[in-house]
């Protein structure tokens, strides 16, 4: 354990060096059909899983993270050969982290529809011999849960000492202690929200307009074509990355500071930062992610729902929780997923007389804050799991 | 005037019966160029526009009405061949409303650049015989108020009673009192900002993005090969709507409803309320809009700073201000230019001793409230231009 890691608050924007250092992902075949909430089944797949640290004799240890729109079972860690590319959430999992790798063992899994390794869209479907591109089953975040709890049947779990999420995977987290209630003792949703607003549907839906009006897009069926739908998938990031940031730190960062110093009065070339900034992140997204995905993933973001089936009591919905503790996490300048919508989780758990925890972080960095290295939001992770590794005897 | 307006409390949503009936636009011809803030000029050139009410002797009551992006001259009233054809502001301008055309000479302008009715890029360039497309010189704030001052001139017009604008329209009611401080009385300037924060600028780059990398747009010279970037006009007003509107209103109007009362499961189609409001949207915008226009009337938006020149020193920015008294107004719920913003313009007076008023009116409806008929904001409107009214002995 590094001597920052130790002192348990690291500062921001630093990094401890000890990390879980080289890790080799992982690939299980599902040979079974998935069945989907949309009536559909996912015949044979495959999940990409990585994990972390040593489950104990008692398999009481594990700690399942669950992954958002634009990441992977590749937590933590880096590759043998991409020594660069270190999990996306490698400041939190780690030997000496909040998320202790020396005592937690500690699993990734991509979710079915991904890109990033599980079976998904730019995969061949059995049926046809070609991509599945747009034929691919819609997958819901129930869907997904399923297919994670399939994968620690075959681990050999019977319980989660917790599953971990923030945003898309915090609604995961959520799904898990409603449909699998006794697979996890603790549930931990972070910067997540109990369904998506008109105005976060609203977004999603205009980033996938983006995607499915871009010529390039043949309905779907890109592969077949030989094309991909660049330019949408370049607007649809643009619009997501807008919604990530806080319009302070937006601000702080960029504020109306120019690209060359001075105004060339140009309406198609970059005058603004931020602009050149926006441009970048839409192009590098635009060439590894897969465009069926994000309209997989927006829906799936769209969908979730869980008190569609007690008409629209989110108290009632959660009746069906056992976890022995929640801890909800949230950000005060999270637009996107606004701490009134962790309250709302909040209350629904207190109406059932559930234990939960609420911690509301006064970071100033929007949606994005619940991947960085905030000192107060890693103590009061640091904290929680340190009582649950005390509960499970790790 | 009807029992509705004399109440002097309008209902939200009603609109008094009435108006200043049907209108008929006019155009006037210049043939000196405008010499422009990039350097540039627009030679020869048209404008449209509109008056209500008539020029009293003295030549004392007349007001300039600014538009805002998607606007024109046409404020109020109704053309005889398009009686559904209303003005944009007709809630607020007309016999016995707040903007009192039986007292007031009230003024409308379409900007240059625009595509309704002044010169813009869908006009032939007399240089090359060809649309302008994307060779239209780029215009600022600055630059439409110059052009609204030479159109006022030949309407024999030295100073103006009042410069009114919301949004947009509402940076060029600040850039007259700048920019031609001894010819207006008075300025009202409803929902806007002193400048676009990095947000703002980000969500016009997004919406410009769209635009400009449509395969149909051709560098901006679509006319030319005969077809309109339709599905970058689309997204482009998709991302607009969503900031014109409050979260909340939002919430309220569509929520989560779905389009056909079950789930469908499907990535491409409409599900929910809001995806097809949206849709609807941005395919009426792109049946009218111009894409050129979109660019310009956007970066004039970005390019609006006039603490620019001041080393950013608002304050001193406003310096140049002669007006009789200032009105700001703002809408709680406004998140594309928040009262916060509104408040950094009251500050800049105040710290000139300038008179000002500031009203912070708490509608629901975000940044579309300027448009609306919310009875608070509009008697704050109606008390001002009643004093105005006395000011000038109308």
């Amino acid at each position: 354990m590094s001597a920052s890691a130790a002192s348990g608050f690291l500062l921001s924007g630093t990094s401890s060096t000890v990390t879980v250092g080289i890790v080799t992902p992982q690939k299980m075949q599902f040979d079974q059909p998935l069945h989907l909430r949309s009536g559909a089944q996912l015949p044979a797949y495959e999940l990409a899983y990585e994990t972390y640290g040593q489950l104990n004799a008692l398999r009481s240890n594990a700690v399942l993270v669950c992954h958002a729109l634009n990441a992977s079972h590749h937590v933590a860690g880096t590759y043998a050969d991409q020594t660069n590319n270190t999990g996306w959430w490698d400041n939190l999992v780690g030997p000496g982290k909040p998320l202790d790798t020396n005592r937690f063992f500690v699993i990734g899994v991509n979710n079915p529809g991904s890109c990033f390794g599980s079976t998904g869209p730019t995969n061949l479907n059995p049926a046809s011999g070609q991509p599945w591109g747009s034929d691919f089953p819609v997958v819901t975040v129930e869907d997904w849960v399923d297919a994670q709890a399939r994968l620690l049947d075959r681990l050999g779990i019977g319980q989660l000492a917790a599953v971990l999420g923030g945003s898309l995977g915090g609604m995961q987290a959520l799904a898990w202690s409603l449909r699998h209630p006794e697979r996890l003792r603790h549930c931990i949703a972070v910067a997540t929200a109990p369904n998506l607003s008109a105005q976060n549907i609203a977004f999603n839906e205009v980033a996938r307009r983006a995607i499915t009006t871009d010529p390039e897009f043949h309905a779907g069926h890109y592969l077949r074509h030989g094309t991909i739908p660049r330019r949408g998938l370049r607007v649809a990031r643009m619009i997501g990355h807008i919604t990530y940031l806080s319009d302070d730190s937006m601000e702080a960062k960029f504020g109306r500071e120019l690209r060359h110093g001075a105004l060339a009065y140009t309406t198609q070339d970059i005058e603004f930062q931020i602009e050149s900034y926006l441009r970048h992140q839409g192009d590098k997204f635009s060439e590894y992610f897969d465009a069926n995905t994000y309209l997989l993933i927006t829906r799936a973001l769209d969908y979730f729902d869980p008190a569609r089936e007690t008409g629209g009591d989110l108290s009632r919905a959660f009746a069906a929780a056992r976890a022995v503790r929640f801890l909800v996490v949230s950000f005060a300048t999270d637009w996107r997923f606004s701490p009134a919508r962790s309250r709302e989780i909040v209350k629904a758990l207190v109406d059932n007389q559930t234990a939960v925890s609420y911690a509301e972080i006064d970071a100033p960095h929007g949606h994005d804050a619940f991947l960085l290295e905030d000192p107060r939001y890693h103590a009061v992770m640091r904290l929680r799991f340190d009582a649950i590794a005390r509960e499970v005897g790790v």
